[in-house]
């Protein structure tokens, strides 16, 4: 007889997401609808030891909410529109996903002001063998419409309808939270300087922080764009994943995983033809994880070294994994120089503030 | 106000296939699950005329028929199984689907017999943009579980529950006829014999230069090209290593290296949107390696071969390694013809002239 | 004691290029530039061995130089212009690179002359692991300047500055040398003929049957692999639509896609390491649509000839289309000998049928 897996399947994403989210499809309450994209997991999404990089889930991610968004704000009269990613909120990676498995990316437009809107997203993965479900991921992610005539023109976005006036003042207070933060990093920026040239400096001792940096270099071509030819923000984000990645590596010579991601700012666009720099260096290290800054650096092929532009930054944390998937201890950082003290220390303070936030959650839910 | 496209595209789904579809989720009758996939449409999926290649969408039809099916096989006791495909049914492309737009795929598990499955799957192109939806496909796919600890071990299928006699009477008879079928194909494949200008020439005597001898076709596509569309060496070159390394591989029957290229000269650069001919044969062969000549022509797809052009040649060598990564011994070459001795012993003369240079600088640097 | 691989590994860049190496960065001197890329290798740069393609590596020195390149000939006024690629110096690659080590590609201006520039490269491969870095390759490579207006025209070099006059003395010997090979090849290539069982054989007349039937190989990597290690269907569908695809091409000279793909049966699997041939040859055309077999041959590149077996064979329904994607006529096909009329009989027999059962089809549906 049929046995209930799938079901079991379903009903684990049910309870995990409270509401039941119908694929491709308008939802019952007729308010917001959803969109799915699916795919199992090749050798070339992972690393060497099988766990599926936190890029490839990233730029799913960014897939899923590019079309949910571009779809809605085409539901208007107006020129033709495309959701262009702003903004990435704090990013969880919740357990590892592996080769062979089904990554289900689920996407729902929560929220939505006069020209932006928020899409909240969900990655779970399937294991088609055994039926197991494990929620991997849950990402929130601003978009704003951009005209497909003239990119510098943002559009309307069309309100959605909320099931409660409460979920419509919740999403209000995201949209101002993060206006606030948006504004002040745009200021901040500005100051970001670039790491001191050549990353794999020969003369640094192991276990610094001139020891691990690293960078590489990517030459964007068509495959990389959206109809606008800017580059993806989730082809962005997989580069930036593979940087802190290397620097992790670097520092533990174990296999590394992405723990999660702190919010990611796009303040700038990416154009087809630009070479793109990203540079990874770890800020903080506490006994089980590390904390790498990342940044990238765009400038258009044919133009001197003045057009660099810093197009976006962002914290990725990392964990240090045996063999059986259980953390390891991380080697400490030896912090050399009065402006890495003060980064440690900063990053220090956001890791204790992330734990507390943590724990405060748990505390909350039982 | 809000629109309602989503819901519209959703209902010709409806109409297109009577029964709705539910993703990832078991049907509202209980019996029958089903899977969908969803993905962007990169220029790397397509022609340069924007024309999504039928095959990316065949390659995603048996990923969802591939991903349903395990999943049902696995939902009994006894080995971990994979669902094999044995079978395609004739499949229609009803429609092109462009770059930008989104593929849908759909599979639904339609018929179980004791040891095959049959997976029913319907391709839709969203274009994100107007909204508009349209049926793309429909394809029937006929699965088998095979252990994965015993790959000649066919598992058995758990049945489903059909919605109606009627419906399990119409699958048992696809069942019957195309059972029918492969019994006859199975044995006129027999009869089938490769056309006579195939390169892998079965007339050939092992070991000989015709024996080996290989040849590539290439299209070039958005993603090999420059911003002047033009193919990038680079991707010329990898082609060329490519070749090569199938010649040298049919020639040792073991893994080999690329050792060194000669000097490669790009005479005539090579147009987006040209068939590219990559072909490579044995010229010389020494005790330890292999000298394999690649040439490179061009054709525009669209003009007739008089525009036949000779782009690029070189010289590859490359070693063959046993699996401790060092060099084995390469068969000799059996020359025929005087053609192939000349060009034997120029091979030789460039192996001989390569050698005293590396003496003569290891030399220099004692 | 930790190993100073890293720094011993950079000692050698010293050596080797002499002055030190700033990535991304203009020297302090403030004449010549560097630029430098890095990237994981990945299973499909690989061999099932492990052991990274040369192809691979060659194609990340040809990005590295395009990129300084481009970048060196746009300091100055005039057109925007791109490095287009003329010539490859003698290539040795001197270690083998491996899946999970990172390659570091550094490139560097070492000549310029009024129309050329010389690039050179090195690459370093190294295991984030252990921390080790092995010297993998050296490269040369010449780059012209090509104007993004014009694809004909050729733009001036801006000079660069040499270190000594010993190093401009130099680098003029090797671009008089390489320029006196690349005129004496340039004329030598007008004599190079196509080796004789080349698909395209250009005895054929256009239109007939062998005149557009081509053959493509395929090395079965790690991720056209389910966890069976054996091929997806949907992979070996995706190669037959792209030979099929291009027999179609060559017999209209037009755009044309896959109108319809008849069953394919998969009689036997195709294992990881195997190499694939795929052939396509025109069996009938209609007014509007062209049958195109396709035959799928698999042989594992471990053993002899005699592994070679008939994997899957399938018909493709193609049709031509204009640039308002309206079906165009297809020329008729020119049958030689009885083999191919008695196809063409068997072809026609299939459309004839096909088109009955549309017919019937639609007057069901009415």
């Amino acid at each position: 007889m049929r046995c209930f897996r799938p079901r079991r399947a379903a009903d684990e994403v049910d309870k995990l997401v409270k509401r039941p989210l119908v694929s491709g499809d308008v939802r019952e309450g007729g308010e917001s609808s959803t969109s799915q994209l699916s795919r199992i997991m090749r050798p070339d999404d992972a690393n060497i030891m099988g766990n599926v990089h936190g890029g490839t889930i990233l730029k799913m991610i960014e897939e899923a909410g590019c079309i949910i968004g571009t779809r809605h704000c085409n539901t208007q009269n107006g020129d033709r529109c495309l959701a262009a990613l702003v903004r990435v909120e704090k990013t969880e990676f919740l357990s590892p996903v592996f080769i062979g498995e089904v990554a289900h990316v689920t996407a729902e437009i929560t929220y939505t002001s006069k020209h932006s809107l928020e899409v909240q997203v969900q990655v779970m993965a399937e294991n088609i063998l055994t039926g197991a479900m494990k929620l991997s991921n849950k990402a929130a992610l601003w978009y704003v419409p951009v005209s497909l005539k003239n990119v510098d023109k943002i559009m309307e976005v069309p309100p959605i309808k909320y099931a409660s006036a409460e979920q419509a003042e919740e999403g209000k207070k995201r949209y101002e939270a993060q206006k606030l933060e948006r504004l002040e990093t745009k200021t901040r920026i500005k100051d970001v300087v670039s790491p001191p040239s050549n990353p794999e400096d020969p003369t640094k001792e192991q276990h610094t922080v001139g020891f691990s940096q690293s960078s590489l270099i990517h030459l964007v071509g068509p495959s990389d764009c959206t109809l606008h030819d800017c580059v993806h923000g989730g082809v962005t984000m997989k580069l930036m994943d593979e940087v802190a990645g290397i620097v992790a590596a670097r520092h533990c010579n174990t296999n590394i995983v992405t723990a999660s991601v702190d919010v990611i700012n796009f303040h700038r666009t990416i154009k087809k033809g630009c070479v793109v720099t990203v540079t990874g260096h770890l800020t903080f290290v506490s006994n089980k994880s590390m904390e790498i800054e990342v940044i990238v650096d765009a400038s258009p092929l044919m133009e001197t070294e003045k057009g660099k532009y810093h197009a976006v930054s962002a914290y990725f944390i990392f964990i240090s994994l045996d063999k059986y998937n259980r953390t390891l201890p991380v080697p400490p950082l030896k912090i050399e120089g009065e402006e890495q003290q003060r980064s440690f220390e900063e990053g220090k303070a956001r890791y204790l503030q992330n734990k507390a936030k943590r724990l405060a959650e748990k505390e909350r839910q039982q």
